[in-house]
């Protein structure tokens, strides 16, 4: 859990770390909005543009699936998580994990009543020990205590470390052992893969995970979520689900020209990459101060740091922006008295200027 | 209701009829997207701009309002809807209304069960006796009846027909008086409000609408819908719903961009504008020819016709794109044996080539 | 729909023809639960005792099955509906249905947003034909329209007569072939098998029916309903459903212990011919008397009857409980200007005296 | 959260420790019921009858209230907190509160998403101090983290400890101040009664409550749970959402029938302070085993006791009925290697030849 309001001070400065949705598009993703604009196509998803698109995923995923864009990547966890609903249903994530705790209910009221039950673990990250004992409390419960529907890692994690593959896949393990679908919430899947220097297939599919809730939002794109149903048994559900909830754009060629130019000679993944290196800049200088240190190394474009009060606000008052950070429970020992946490966050869009502001910002 | 599939023949002619939301969005609104893409904004529609943006609605209806954004036209309807909920609800609509059948139970899910009951009335349209009876009969009824909880009407209708401001106004003297929510689908507001030469206040809050359902994304956007609420007593709750649905966008000035552009300059009425006298020179085309005929006189830049089945397969082979149009109940005796309704529908983007091609379709 | 408002009299007549609720348990019934009341029993329906009870249900229906107690008539509907919810899913069933008029958007609501679509038919029945066609309307409809989840048929119908097993094979005929499960909403189960003078078998499973809501309370029960699954895919998640709606008594042996007495000695069939019996009595004196016609001839033990408005409120005036009753949509030519209709319903507990009392007041 | 199979042994022997709802109805209750059985009574809790218990429920409670029947404790807890729901929407309880953990996410459905978050705290209570933090946090995580609508304590908690009046009104003023409603889960609202030796008024209603679930069920009825709103606002909608979840009883005065005879000379509260005797006196069975020791000093009639695995073991082989228990968190230091929890519940049923059987049970 966190703060999410963000020290925004309006000022000619250029230290933009408050999150990595307060960049607008990369030039070539608006450029091809432009360029896909023309004349006529069918509505509803259901054009050749489209399903062209669709096909692009599956080439890049090594598999079939199925592609269905949703407005938000809240709306791409909780329909991916109701698709596999059921009365009583318990999805099992990290204490910390987004569709918990920074989502405002959303997979709970898709699922009509979804419990989220939290498994603790250092740095975001809940392992399949964890995991399996969760599952067996529930079971020892019975029917009182509801079942289990579906377990779902967020990768990056919200402590913006990476869970990797041997991870996925012994929590894979478990989830095939009992039954349970393994869904992952990607919003920051290009950032995390980048890390790992894996494929897609490897991080997803290859590795256990049913259904991935793939964010381009974050990394580049204006509005790009969608979920990927890699089991079909998982997606027979989800147009009507998608439909019914107000998630089914009637000129999704918009979406498709976004995730054309996202996916075309790799961009995602050098802007992912730009992100990673710049968030390890932002590190580095953040690290080196001797007024904050970092919470723990970061794996992708969010870095957490640790510093006395007064030196966060006097970071906030020279313009910085980033967003002050609660402690997760699993590291709140880390923040002593009259310290603050907080989390900058680096994206396709930072640039030197930005690094050099930092720099001398916390110089000052 | 209607059938949805239509015929889409992949050919070099330019006949689309098909839908207004086949076509992309305006040049000036996609020129407005590149260039209010630059630099780092607030997100989740914190920002300046976005709140401008907001202050250009306040003009535009001459009245304080909040605007909430969301992802399509479904989802604005159930979610307007959704902020007056009750136990035991039922929304009020006409039979052939888009909310009760073609959302895909959106507002039924949205309120949590949510009953849409229909009122009867010729030309997509009911009247203020007819609200009147069907809220009696709910009363009478008593708690197993379960309890009105708000009344919407479309415009333009499912029929491609207006209410007048007269008609409006009446029905809201019956909202009013039974102390019920008025809700307007206005997916179609613009053409609506070109049609009766009437401002944006008039159409709506003046003539007792309480909460608005404003589509722009038909009329020349990408993306763009938003519920307009009047009565901030039906507000408080909106961000809460909109968030926990998954239609909060995080870069909402990608939205706010096209309505910054859609707005400026009248561009909107001038888009709904053509459209309309687009579709009136349709149905001068379609009516004219003695194989057609058109069902009802078009207010809007929607045309429904009715002809020999054979003569619709006909212009269907011809690569005139269209809808198949199931006739609605009250309607239906306009259909005699062996004839089909058709729906054909103009929007910003129609040409006189369109229409060219189409008359040379219908001479053939 | 009809008004729900009862003339309740206080006097010392005994004319009780409002509902078949309103009168308490049998006695014999009365006296099992006193005899059942000693000693400690598992709860939550996992004793031996209730596990007999089962295996009875199972005797009279001649089948294996699942039997799931539950508060209400209306909670059975709306919890056998929702064994087979999906998103944008549609229940079809008669206009006048229960589940749709006079259940406040129970099963709207446990199917988290189900839309109930009517089909029209004389005499609170419709059939095949018309069903085939419903069916038809939705699927025309596409993704927009939503998907049929099940098909309902209440028996006793609204309108107090019975489907034939004919009638109910077609149906059942249409929804296999269509691939939906077919419910029965069997309030008054026992009245009907009287009237047809089958078994409970033929009535049910054998014609098609996959889930029924079977009720005991109106039949001379305190407080007897439940859920009764013939095909098991459907009853997997019953239990959670149930516990999940507070319908899981704890002290599950009291409701066992009405239906032990209930079935006990053919009791429940005893009760609903002396019903239908009376009903037929009450059609007899009713239908006589020149002021009054009978609407149409009753299958079961409710009558309805049409007469002037103020020949019905002399009836009120003497004493007579009854219900005035909002003529089907179907019916309304019956009814003259002036004219209104009522129900009256006779009980196992209805007496000569009811009847002779009723006579003497219409006589009067 | 706890193992809810019990070791069940059909012997001869009356050692029944399961839990209070294995017992049947008080005599006196299950007469009443008889007593109340003749005539014809108007349904669905309209009667005079019904309304004159409901004035027991206010002469008892000292205020003007509404009384709400429903179908288990369970109902009753969801629906009164579905009262007060909104999107969202934050419940805030003890972490083994039943409502979060063993009510299969009945408050979850009932409010359409709603999330129960966890207060820890010793003995099955939080504090007021640990409650404003924890609405602190929520508030603290803006929009993202949705909104506390209500929060709720257990009385008994579900460690068989009960709030003393202080703890009662020091949460309450925490409630108070932010505007929140307080709920208390009464299913042994009278075993807290009695422990604390006040008023009914001043556990509730004096102490900050605004609604209640009013728990019989457990103490000496069939089937009497009833939510009481002491606070008009929330009480507006309890009929609908009663309704629509069919927990409204067609043949209410069956329940008013049991109320009637609970109240009636202190009944309750005789029945109420004989479970708790009895649980004192298991208490000093227990505990005063060398191989047992209590876990901490009940309250009520509920005992949890700690002992070696195989101890445990031998008991259930005895014919003792009790249930495992799985330790709450914030106890589970107090079990060590190769120990076990149970619960022995003493009832309104337990007598003499019980306690006798358990102690030759544990001597042997």
């Amino acid at each position: 859990m966190k703060h999410h309001t963000s020290f925004a001070q309006r000022t000619a400065t250029t230290m933009h770390f408050a999150s990595d949705n307060w960049a607008g598009a990369h030039p070539a993703i608006a450029d091809n909005l432009a360029r896909r604009n023309g004349g006529f196509v069918q509505a509803n998803g259901g054009s050749d543009f489209d399903r062209a698109v669709e096909q692009t995923f599956r080439d890049i995923f090594e598999t079939d699936l199925s592609v269905h864009y949703v407005a938000t990547g809240t709306a791409a966890n909780a329909l991916a998580l109701s698709a596999v609903a059921r009365p009583g249903g318990i999805i099992l994530c990290h204490s910390e994990a987004h569709i918990r705790v920074d989502e405002c209910g959303a997979p709970e009221f898709f699922g009509a009543g979804t419990r989220l039950e939290s498994i603790d673990g250092e740095l975001g990250r809940f392992d399949a020990t964890a995991l399996e004992a969760a599952i067996g409390h529930v079971k020892d419960g019975g029917l009182n205590a509801g079942q289990v529907q579906a377990v779902s890692v967020t990768q990056l994690t919200e402590a913006g470390t990476a869970y990797d593959l041997d991870a996925i896949g012994a929590i894979a393990d478990v989830t095939r052992h009992h039954g349970l679908p393994l869904h992952m919430d990607g919003a920051r899947f290009a950032n995390a893969l980048v890390a790992l220097g894996c494929t897609p297939a490897q991080m997803s599919w290859k590795a256990g995970v049913d259904i991935l809730s793939f964010g381009a939002t974050k990394n580049g794109c204006w509005c790009a979520d969608a979920v990927l149903v890699f089991n079909p048994d998982h997606g027979r559900q989800m147009d009507y689900l998608c439909k019914r909830s107000g998630h089914m754009a009637s000129k999704a060629r918009f979406v498709s020209a976004q995730f054309e130019a996202y996916f075309a000679d790799g961009l995602w993944l050098e802007m992912a990459a730009h992100a990673n290196r710049m968030g390890a800049r932002v590190a580095g200088i953040v690290g080196a101060r001797n007024r904050f240190r970092l919470a723990w190394q970061p794996q992708g474009n969010e870095v957490f740091a640790i510093g006395p009060q007064e030196a966060v606000d006097g970071l906030a008052a020279k313009g910085v922006q980033f967003s002050p950070w609660q402690p997760p429970r699993a590291e709140r020992p880390l923040v002593g008295a009259g310290e603050a946490m907080i989390r900058l966050v680096a994206s396709f869009a930072s640039t030197d200027a930005d690094l050099e502001a930092l720099e001398s910002a916390l110089a000052g």
